[in-house]
């Protein structure tokens, strides 16, 4: 019998609390396809003047919020977009910005601590002499925090450099900000100023937020307006979207504001793993509420069948690679549930140990 | 003073009742992206039953639901899909099956009653042997209700012709069923028998189904598959998407069999605008729940002033030509609220009318 | 034993002529990728004076002259392009136009001349207020001569009114010129007015003019020097093209300005079918080098066999519906050849007739 | 005054011989669109034969031909294609794959040979268990010879090991040729061999063959078919190809099989490079026929400076980095060109130290 479950997987996993439930059905609506629903509106507002920028729009997911945003700054048929090689836009959105947008996808390699070198995306910035052979580069895209990197911040003064180039450049600078508030956090920093030098920004509600659905993305008022018909085209306009947009707002106030507490219980939770001599993880890596945890050789496991294990006793993580597992704090694991997860981590290694041994 | 709203400008602007607002609230809800969702699955569930299919998916909107479903048709380059040159997806979608689907659109003409004829249908599907010239005619796309039409009903029998010239041809049949809850309560035939000879169909739940959020695709179970996948890419993909789903199944269970009294309401709408002499419209076009009325020369007048009047007195309807208005109903349209409107629309007319006289 | 052969299934079919053949040879070349060619240049300079535009660009077909000119034209995403519904464009080039450029297609009802009535042009633009469900008009496509309305002449009034509906929507006009020097030899107008009211015209080398390969299209600097880049990208850019290039040069002065010939015999040739009572062409339709005519009921026969049943005797035709077929005149049909295929078709239906008759 | 012209910016530059010229001038030619030009079909038989595979087409560049090839692979919507991160189809080619094709580029690291690591490789291919989130894997493309790499040759087992890997997974695998024929002669290996493991290869006939204009790709018969059809919706069908195509035939006559010409000049150029101190080549990566040489920081000028001076010399050279100028041996460089050249360098060396010195 499982006692109880304690969901690690990601932090889009958590549901909508009662306070949030009761704002779903106390929500004042309107049809926001035809017009303006006021709890979207309400929410873009709260959202514009958090990240200091024109406009914002509600969107379904991060995956459109993404999709849009490289989609609006490279309009013009034939267009490259920079982005780091391990981003979350080049590896697990479906390849959408060229199948479905036709942009050009430049990889330029991404450090341990998800930033680019400065001078590898200078250098990946197509020369205008050699244009009749060569795309057009007219977009870099930053990822903060940056998932593969373990969730690791990007600081406002790197952002800036890199807004720089971009402007040098006559490019734009995005930034996929689905966990921008973590990064806040974590830096001590608010999001506004680790946005200052982006065009456009798209920022998760249904993670660290912890909302039931959507994205919000920012940026100027041209660029929202564009960002409006695409989310239409996409098919991501929805009627009586203040039902969603009620909830975040919820989020926004009762948990934007406290993913310290997520980040403090992931460094318990990063001590904890490494006191069990099997696994390995990389304490400095743990800035937000990511952990990668690697399973040692000599554990002879996978993290497939180590996922499974933990599984039947209620603890739910996710295999990332051949030697890796992922978890996520959120705000629904509490201290408890971090210790729980580590005694069953703790039991599982000791299992897989023991029929090793014998 | 406005005394009340009565708003006619779509079968969209409905707000969730009471009820569907407790069922959101009490949602049981998943991460619908890293899994299932059990109330999006009951929701899929049942629309499966309803239209006889393999599987179902949720979209955040009929616009996605259509784009999804000639991508997934038409999944491979070089594809023509053919459709009604006053079809939804025509006119009103951004055309984003050529522009984010690089599908060729292939229109025939549509007849008053929202059909093709079937000749010309048949005509133009490109001929296998002059490849070389043409796109690969796969899909052929019906629309029941036809809304441009006003909203008339395409019956089983027509559909099961155009299903035969598919198959004869080895096409697809996709129906934008936005409104095929109104085709069946209007012709008294299960959406069942309406949609058997379609291998997909688009369900909008925020029209006639009163939901505040979303539509359903169904098919096959391969289509839903591949379906999934694209939901994914265009960013439709939503969390704790059971929220939403909750509303749509009260609205399932509610609203989707009580259709007739919309178009009893029609009808009764209709014979009241007949008896304004300034006014033209075409009573046996009303078959469910659209009426498209015309201001004659005489009333010298626009649709945008003759609503911007309307819309004085809390009546809402929408200008859809140089002399076309368009009125729609919807459960929260009540008698009173059609005879109220059928004022509004006499005085609009006799204050035009007597400025006209002056 | 076939005496000779008559090749009257296009005017793409001449075979250069010796003193073609002797320009390629001797012709000045240059890689054209990396600079330009000198003879390439010359041809486009020609084609730049002839039809009075800023530049112009050699390109390996006509298909690729109007897909480069509608995607530069609208090389933002969510474009819209209009066009004749029997337009070359829209039928026989694969729908490249959206499968390859993801321009969405509005099509226009061409008439019996070719024109598309002016009303109907302006009806199709897509306004501006709704263009959070349309996509964005930026072009209009005229064809001149109109190949599927028999080869019919554009008058350059026409044109021109279509330009001015262009120029106050801010719309671009692309000509479709394959035959745009039939045209002026049979209206007896310069090319440069015919096209005047154009931003880009596709003029093809390879028909009236004689070349073997390639077509030329001319419009601003601006847009021609986006078109070399597109044509970069799509692998039309070629090497030493002056040698293809030299051959048009001696078509442009030897064969374009001889087009009236081909015009005369195409009348003789109409004559000499209505004398057939089994066929039937309309002779108005006839005013260039393009000739349909119609297999009557009565003849019991089909186009294919018809056509295999000239082929016995050496002429060449093509069959072009389930009743129609299409013959073209060109500078290597004389008037002996004409005599002869008159001949051919008359022995053919009298066959047909025979054999029906028994 | 200039005494000669050494162009040596590419082996594209060539002029076609006499007897190229004589051959384009009595080329048997019929219209390649409406069926077969016999000369194009004796250089597709001929490309055929030479390649092992089934079937061939001729195209006017090559990189209309590698964008073929890899949308024709890649014909579904949502693919992704593995190639190198140095490739001349990633780095030169306009993005085309991804902004006319939608194809997503994967970029894997190429070595300094020109390969990519077996592992790195398998890594890149997505796993179908994560298909919700990722493109779909269908092509590798490798490059043989290798340009960015100096020309470096691809050896059959290597490819065969890719090939290996493709064909595990369900994959195809394209060799961008352009250069085979310089791998064939460098490895003494025929070209049949070298491309064994590959479903298409694209190999061009204005570089060492010395033909005006063209490449060839090879395939089986479908791709082929498939690939005749997407040449026509690129635009790059042509009429009366045949004299192009002869051309081809005389440069495979008379120029193919002396390629190892131009590497022995090559090796002596290199040669020549390494005397001058303020000049670096790596001597080892000179396989074929293209030489890349560093300007030492001690020289204090630019690869544009000095390529000037040598302009005014006659020779000619293109700058392809900050510090890099690349020259390229063809047939029409003779050993006193080489000396020539090799002169020119050494005081155009002499002449910018000089003013370095004052």
């Amino acid at each position: 019998m499982v006692r109880r479950t304690v969901d690690l997987r990601s932090d889009t996993v958590t549901k909508p609390s009662d306070v949030m439930r009761a704002a779903m059905a106390g929500a004042e609506v309107e049809d926001d396809v035809l017009g303006f629903d006021p709890t979207a509106r309400k929410l873009e507002e709260e959202m514009t003047r958090m990240t200091g920028k024109e406009a914002a729009l509600f969107v379904p997911s991060g995956t459109m919020g993404n999709l849009i945003s490289v989609l609006v700054h490279c309009e013009v048929r034939g267009s490259e977009a920079i982005l780091g090689d391990n981003s979350h836009i080049h590896i697990y959105e479906n390849g959408g910005i060229s199948t479905i947008g036709g942009v050009h996808a430049k990889t330029v390699k991404n450090n341990h601590d998800g930033t680019m070198d400065l001078a590898l995306i200078r250098a990946a910035i197509r020369h205008p002499d050699e244009e009749l052979y060569f795309p057009t580069t007219r977009l870099i895209c930053l990822e903060n925090t940056h998932a593969n990197s373990g969730g690791r911040c990007i600081s406002g003064e790197y952002t800036d450099q890199v807004g720089l180039i971009a402007k040098e450049h006559g490019l734009k600078l995005h930034i996929d900000g689905a966990r921008i508030f973590n990064a806040s956090a974590a830096l001590g920093v608010p999001v506004q100023r680790l946005v200052q030098a982006a065009d456009s920004v798209s920022i998760c509600l249904s993670k660290g937020v912890g909302a039931p659905v959507g994205s919000v993305i920012v940026g100027s008022k041209s660029f929202i307006s564009k960002a409006r018909r695409l989310r239409k085209t996409l098919g991501g306009g929805m009627r009586q979207v203040g039902v969603l947009c009620a909830a975040a707002l919820v989020g926004l106030r009762d948990h934007a504001g406290r993913l310290q507490d997520d980040h403090r219980r992931a460094k318990i939770f990063t001590e904890g793993l490494r006191q069990i001599k099997q696994l390995k993880v990389d304490a400095e890596s743990v800035e937000t509420n990511m952990i990668f945890f690697e399973l040692k050789e000599s554990l002879k496991s996978s993290p497939e069948v180590f996922c499974e294990i933990l599984q039947e006793q209620g603890v739910l993580a996710l295999p990332t690679s051949d030697t890796c597992v992922r978890v996520v704090l959120h705000h629904q694991i509490s201290d408890s549930d971090v210790s729980y997860a580590l005694g069953s981590i703790k039991r599982a290694v000791a299992q897989i140990a023991g029929e090793v041994d014998q």
